[in-house]
């Protein structure tokens, strides 16, 4: 314990990409972040329904990491207390830039006909736009959902 | 052939972080990316000895991966006719912004001294602080630093 904390004062010595790709990097732990971010989503069952179709074995791990790492929080669902739900801190939050932009760059590259569209839970259609012109206030009202949502 | 070329005018159908993590978001495809935007590389040597130690068959298979995703062109270098130089394409460039989201947040929640710093090939200190000014002009700065060294 006392040595993951001096590693953590210290740094990772890694090159900051790095770092990122060893966090959150893996394809499986981005998409249950966008679950959280864009799709509404805090439950294994959720998580695991998902279109990508996530094995059990992969999503308990990626949910064990992504707590480690503390870019989630896993909780007991007040209305039930069987169920766990799992809620990003402000590290997670701060990982909506980075969403943001792989949407700006699979719009302008992929032709779905939803892209960038319709993808966030109860939020405005014209996300892309608005990213482009106010990044700030947008990133701040995707993070206002999610806290809100949580306390909801 | 014609399949694939029906398939990419329909779109892919996933949603747009899914499409983008089936592109570029693997470590290895993003560490390549990386070398060619912050570090100045271009071909394979230089690529396998990134500090992370790829493998010779995983880099080789990435490197395919990302030219017949057109992110990447392969050419012969002109000065050695036995070598080849990586290239990214325009839409290889697009991802610079999808790498500073990453390089802002590493620079927020690790502590490398370095983070966001002295990272980029030739190019000013100061980066993450002039990204929050104008991210436009930064991205335009990477790529035309990009383009001049293909040219020379």
């Amino acid at each position: 314990m006392k040595k993951s904390r001096k590693k953590s004062r210290k740094g990772s010595g890694k090159c900051p990409i790095h770092f990122a790709l060893e966090v959150f990097g893996d394809k499986w732990s981005l998409l249950i972040i966008r679950d959280i971010v864009f799709k509404g989503k805090s439950c294994y069952g959720e998580f695991l329904h998902s279109p990508e179709g996530v094995s059990t074995n992969i999503l308990a791990n990626r949910l064990a990491k992504l707590e480690a790492n503390e870019i989630l929080t896993k909780t007991r669902d007040p209305e039930n207390l069987a169920k766990f739900q799992y809620d990003l801190t402000q590290k997670g939050l701060d990982l909506i830039p980075v969403l943001l932009a792989m949407t700006e760059w699979s719009a302008k590259y992929d032709f779905h006909p939803n892209n960038g569209r319709n993808i966030i839970h109860g939020a405005p259609e014209d996300l892309l736009e608005r990213n482009k012109l106010d990044h700030d206030a947008i990133v701040a009202e995707l993070s206002e959902n999610i806290r809100a949502r949580k306390e909801n």
